[in-house]
């Protein structure tokens, strides 16, 4: 008989996991299930539906029905897993219909997931607070912009925040974003960094006022403003981008053991403390390559990678998940923000004592026309002098240069090598010295 | 009394160790001799001030006399060092009035650059058979346009020939580029990845000839046309692009020992045979990483870190050079083509067995507009499975891919390593799964 594989989830990273069992078992049953009307879409791409730059929601599915039928894949939509029984080896669902249905698997891949969440605001349940995890929730922005929405505010500063907030100017609206800490990209960034990103998006026309928590949200029924830090911020749309948190509810309601980022615990087969029970995605922890501690990654880049890892070894074969670094970037405006690894707060809070190194260059060599302003901070541990993170703000080929970092700080480069580094050279595309390397060289002085 | 540090050449590797060695003694006297009357210039820029990107060919002046004053280095220029004596530490010199000098240094710094060559054709001694090697090259070049050339033919398909070629279209030319090898960009690319390149340069229009040795260079004093294998090519302005020959003879004369690249011959240090003396620039071969052997790469990047470790050494620091891989990089229109370690030609010739995996991907999300095509060729050693190679032609972010595998491979990551990679990921900048990745997984297969 074929082995049953049993996918609850169905984007990024049940998708992949579904595509690498099919790879590694031709004859497996593969069954996702998910809740969603819509699936195996881009969650990254929707602000730039709401930019403008994509025509349409759907121009994000990036698995149409024809990938899961080339692929004999069985995908249940609209379908909610509603429990899991690790003993029996089965799950529940229930239909759009209502119907239940048992379901046994000879493995089983938790892809639930994560959801936007607000924190305990006074007036967080009032109507129309929008958020931006799924094409409904674009379709709602959206249908507020036609509507005539002139103004908005975003709470929260984090890549969606400031994504979204970009999206919503560039459709002519006059857009606040409020944080909470005194920073935006606080993830991502440091302060001295995101100071940086933040002048430039405050050059573009966004206001941003950070160190304001949210207190309250304002309006009758519809939300139609907020208070943050005593002060009135009135807007026609309201989004929320606080962040998002891990679907665990259904594994953790099955017994499957939580880890210390609360969400669910992995080894490097992506097994859960289940047999035959694996979890990917923005529901599943991973290790951090520099720390070596459970880390919560949520991104597109490590839902695949961990879907690959678990669908070949539900499917019965082997594949080792490595780590996360945290590598992401974003384009704000013509500028991209990127980072990799640990950021100097970031190490601080791990106990690890770190030396930096931020210099500011040009994307080109100085005499070529079109040469824009790169930063770049790099974050060395101080006794091993290896590199451990870095951080760019810059105009050109700044994702290349943090997965160059990644590739660094995954084979332990130290500062010292990176500064004698064999580095490509042409005046229309980069500086005879390359920027990477100049900061490894203000590491190297601050050592000596 | 002050050290005394002769360097002779003032380009890029002369300028950089002079920088270097002042920052390691404030006290030494440093002198830059050189030759030509402009230095301290970007010769990688020419093709741009030629095609009309850069403005005029001072632009190029990356170190003007006020560099030089406040670093407080004396340079001669039109000034030739005619004789080395190494046991005397003496060079002599001819300056433009023919006022000879005998000049004694502590430490000398070699960096004598390379020249322009034309193997032994037919014809070779005809006038006005432009190389692209100085201002005053470009200059030449720069008037036969002025007096309405029309027409060009450049002989090699070389990086500079193809730069030239393009640089010539722009300014309207009508322009065949004969090349005696089967592909173009011999050193940078294996054929296939060559024949990629050489197809957008003839959708370009630019005529390439490949497989065709010049045979004479036809005209009664001035070059009018060229015949390579037997057939005539016609043409207003000539330019020979075979490339470059490092300048070795004032060190051979001087009893300074030469290397298996024909360069001179250096240590780590960039110390050549004779003490306290150094050389640097396109004229000294170093290391290279993965073969271990002596190599010649006459690249910009190169010369700057050559001169940085002489510099240090000669002033009395202490510096390693670690080796070359060749990364390189150029755009050819609205194409970046790129290359770092070995190809899998060059591998072959020095006996490594390969397994390479090439993949043709996009520079965006699909979905995401502007999205543009990008081949990645990665060249693996097969018993160790290390990285040793790679080749990328792509739209962007093509440079930092490249110095992402230069990294990578001076680290000495597998390629299974690489398939594993945390990478940034964000639809206006690349896919989700990162081409130099899928590259990795394509070598993977084939070692299965």
């Amino acid at each position: 008989m074929p082995k049953h594989i049993v996918i609850i989830g169905a984007h990024a990273a049940g998708v992949d996991a579904a595509s690498a069992a099919r790879k590694t078992d031709r004859t497996a049953e593969i069954t996702l299930i998910t809740e969603e009307k819509h699936c195996g879409y881009s969650r990254c791409g929707l602000p730039f539906v709401i930019g403008g730059q994509i025509p349409k929601f759907s121009n994000l599915i990036v698995f149409p029905p024809a990938y899961f039928q080339m692929m004999k894949l069985n995908l249940r939509t609209e379908t909610k897993a509603t429990n899991i029984n690790i003993t029996n080896k089965t799950i529940e669902t229930t239909d759009k219909n209502s119907k239940t249905e048992t379901i046994p698997y000879d493995s089983l891949i938790i892809s639930t997931g994560a959801s936007s969440f607000i924190p305990p605001i006074k007036g967080k349940e009032k109507q129309e607070i929008h958020s931006l995890r799924s094409i409904e929730d674009g379709e709602k922005i959206d249908a507020a912009l036609q509507k005539g929405a002139k103004t908005a505010v975003v709470m929260g500063a984090g890549l969606i925040g400031l994504e979204t907030a970009i999206a919503l100017q560039e459709r002519g609206l006059k857009v606040t974003v409020i944080e909470m800490l005194p920073q935006v990209l606080p993830q991502m960034l440091d302060a001295d960094m995101a100071k940086t990103a933040q002048e430039m998006l405050e050059q573009k026309g966004i206001n941003i006022q950070i160190g304001k928590p949210v207190e309250e949200i304002l309006g009758t029924e519809k939300a139609t403003g907020v208070v943050a830090a005593g002060e009135q911020f009135k807007a026609d749309l309201i989004v929320s981008a606080f962040g998002v948190r891990a679907n665990t509810q259904l594994a953790a309601n099955a017994g499957i053991a939580l880890g210390d980022t609360k969400a669910i615990k992995t080894n490097a087969r992506m097994e859960t403390s289940a047999k035959d029970v694996f979890a990917v995605g923005d529901c599943a922890e991973s290790t951090h390559i520099v720390t070596l501690k459970p880390s919560l990654m949520q991104f597109g880049t490590v839902a695949v990678r961990h879907g690959k890892v678990a669908g070949i070894n539900a499917a019965g074969g082997y594949a080792l998940f490595t780590g996360v670094l945290g590598s992401s970037i974003s384009r704000l405006y013509e500028t991209d923000v990127g980072s990799t690894g640990l950021t100097e707060g970031a190490a601080q809070r791990a106990r690890i004592e770190t030396v930096t190194g931020t210099i500011t260059s040009k994307t080109k060599a100085d005499y070529y026309p079109g040469a824009m302003p790169i930063k770049v901070k790099l974050v060395v541990e101080k006794e091993s002098q290896r590199i451990i993170g870095t951080q760019i703000i810059g105009g050109e080929e700044v994702t290349q240069r943090i997965n160059a970092i990644s590739f660094a700080i995954q084979k332990q480069m130290t500062t010292r090598e990176l500064s004698k580094a064999d580095t490509a050279y042409a005046p229309p595309v980069c500086e005879t010295w390359e920027p990477l390397v100049l900061a490894s060289e203000m590491v190297l002085m601050k050592l000596r």
